[in-house]
């Protein structure tokens, strides 16, 4: 997967309230698919459907038990995304500072043109 | 829209290619959609259609100027998208530490039980 495809899978993994639940459980500790079926008012395969997505989109992997075949937590795709969104967050944030900066000079020559035309109105 | 809703909308609507880059576009300062549709081999309904994603799920806005209509950066969403992602990186990162711990200590009583074992071979 290119860094644009992992970013695409990534996000539309995350556009759903139980994946998203999923990854909230695994974030501290693995579980098997049985231990996840559990908390959801949900059949195992449609929990097996969502533990695809989120597989493939590398946001979890199998444990090495090959019995229980737990289901972890991947950090990587979270850093990824994070890396993304923080990046043109700041961009904006920079560039609003910019902005408030032009425009406070904006208003400070308009103070200045009207101190100048009341010192002519004056003489 | 529940913060659920908001998170779905905001990640499902980041999972496009096109859609980061008119966000990566916006980041550097507003645009008219003609200015966004430049850049981009698509036709005008096309972007259109992506902008429209990215207005419903709050990402990005119209500024005041009637004529142009220029299209804005929200930073809001991308906050609270973060704040999610960073919230259960760091709650995995806790436990994944906590596991390293775990192992260290097993690790430490099974050399120190070893050791045991030796010296009472020796006497």
């Amino acid at each position: 997967m290119t860094s644009s495809d992992q970013l695409d899978a990534t996000f539309a993994a995350l556009a759903d309230p139980t994946r998203r639940a999923i990854l909230a459980r695994l974030a501290s500790g693995e579980a098997s698919v049985n231990e996840l079926v559990e908390p959801f008012a949900m059949s195992q395969p449609a929990i097996s459907k969502h533990l695809k997505v989120l597989e493939r989109a590398g946001l979890i992997s199998r444990g090495r038990d090959a019995q229980r075949r737990p289901r972890r937590f991947e950090a990587k795709p979270f850093v990824e995304a994070t890396a993304w969104l923080e990046k043109y967050r700041r961009l904006w944030a920079a560039n609003f500072q910019r902005l408030d900066v032009l425009l406070e000079q904006l208003k400070f020559d308009e103070l200045k043109a009207k101190e100048k035309k009341r010192e002519r109105a004056k003489r």
